[in-house]
């Protein structure tokens, strides 16, 4: 069993790649939930939304959100009603998020809920919200704070930002499942996603981190870091605000307390070289997912070096 | 002013004339909401929305109901999730039920929700839902008693019907502007909609009955039932059930405590002969709403019937 942690577009990209090398059973995604908000009156949760799309071969390639080929007649509707239009939700996506609220109002969990889902999409691989608990990933801008859909979505992550936290991760609980599956899993990998507001709600919530430790899988991480900047979307800028070196160091050291491996572009290796150590084994690929092909072999690789990291650590 | 109680497509579809022969600012619409259910987690309710559409020139002539030129992508993406789709919700269509949800758990009453999608849509005419509180028609067949949406669309009127009853009616008050609306029009209308689901629930409203009785002015009514049969729709048995001649007759007696004239169909004209009285004024016309003519000519012979009527009334 491999357990990945994930978020955001560049974790969705890296997870149509796993899937294709590793058999979907073997898969358990634990997902990014501080991204989670309400939009027209519905639980909208775009994390695990784009991982449950991509598993079904719903996703779209072209925006890399929502549903491959939707139509966005209700979004023109909304509009004229006077509902904001800023977060795009499509025809067919809207069912999930219909679908979601409908199970949470009825008392079920939001992993219940996702359960049902992916179920219902044949999804073969386990899909795990982070937690079930609120937790909300919350940006300061000079203005004030805002939601994170407000400063990604909606501000285009435009601002400068002062810092991030995650409002409710200290009284948050690791959903059912997730523990376990970290505990269980022979190699766990974090995703080349958002390192501060992708992969740390999920270490923010109590229990996760720890388990992370705890763990005697092999664990890595794919940077999203190429060349000093984030190959997309504002990390760059977010671990600048959290006082982290907008570099490959700056994800190793995001994740020195566990991690085992780190997989940086070849555009960075030599770079890499720099805080290469006994405990930290680096690796370089290209981590570039522009095509297919792209994806599957950066997951194939990541594998193989994951394979290797566990013979290194067990030998030790 | 002119008040307008209505209801169903046959409602709908008198709208339509209605509001092309009076100012729309003068009319207003007091619309059954016994029909009103959840689905998907929404609250749906199909005659304040018909007329709706109706009165904003998005209602489907070709069906009747939702909205004309719809898709229906988001519900295709339902069924896939395990969600019924006997309700037929296009993605135009759903954004009045999210919209509406979304005000309604803000802590709106549907009648302000309903004021706030209407003034969106720019409709001029005032649109009352006859009653803020839960009133749910529910219809006994042999297997049971079932709401009417599962009576009327899901098993499509086909099992006899031993009896109707309007759940919570009793309990029930009628939405702010509705008594007044009815106490201060100068013409009351009854549109051609089925008198014991559509026109039923909303005489059912503590105070709304009382009101019509109170009235000064015309009251009159547009018989759904020709030749001894409904228009369209179940109204024949659910009259029959309510032990109602399905007639002319029949329509006469449903409103018997308050009427004061009934238009039907000029092949009823001798059949409305038998019960010719002094109180009851009867005319007839062309009541088949086939054309757009026929809705303008049939709402402008009411009108012009009523006004014939107050002038008897204040005479006598």
């Amino acid at each position: 069993m491999i357990a990945v942690l994930t978020g955001g577009t560049g974790g969705a990209k890296f997870v149509d790649g796993l899937r294709k090398v590793v058999p979907p059973r073997e898969l358990t995604f634990i997902v990014n939930t501080g991204d989670d908000f309400e939009w027209w009156g519905l639980h909208i949760s775009p994390d695990v939304d784009s991982i449950t799309y991509v598993l079904s071969d719903l996703l779209s390639k072209e925006r890399g959100w929502g549903v491959d080929g939707d139509t966005f007649q209700c979004l023109e509707a909304m509009k004229r009603l006077g509902e904001p239009a800023w977060f795009q939700i499509g025809d067919r996506d809207l069912s999930t998020h219909l679908r979601r609220t409908h199970l949470l109002r009825e008392g079920k969990t939001l992993c219940e809920a996702t359960a049902e889902i992916t179920k219902s999409l044949g999804i073969e691989s386990t899909v795990l919200p982070m937690t079930n608990s609120p937790v909300e990933t919350r940006v300061t801008i000079p203005e004030g704070e805002i939601s994170f859909q407000d400063y990604f979505v909606r501000r285009r992550f435009r601002d400068p930002v002062n810092s991030v936290r995650f409002s409710g991760a200290e009284n948050s609980s690791a959903a059912p499942g997730v523990v376990d599956a970290i505990l269980s899993a022979e190699m766990i990998l974090l995703a080349p996603s958002n390192p501060v507001t992708s992969i740390g709600p999920i270490l923010a919530v109590s229990g996760i981190r720890k388990a992370l430790q705890d763990s005697t899988a092999p664990i890595g991480a794919v940077s999203p870091i190429v060349g000093g900047a984030a190959v997309s979307g504002p990390a760059g800028a977010l671990m600048a605000a959290q006082k982290l070196p907008v570099s490959v160091a700056g994800v190793a050291e995001a994740y020195q307390d566990f991690l085992d491996f780190l997989i940086v572009d070849s555009a960075d290796a030599e770079a890499s070289q720099l805080f290469t150590n006994a405990r930290l084994e680096m690796y370089s690929t290209n981590t570039i997912m522009k095509t297919n092909d792209d994806r599957t072999e950066l997951a194939r690789a990541v594998v193989s070096f994951a394979s290797d990291s566990k013979k290194l650590k067990v030998a030790s």
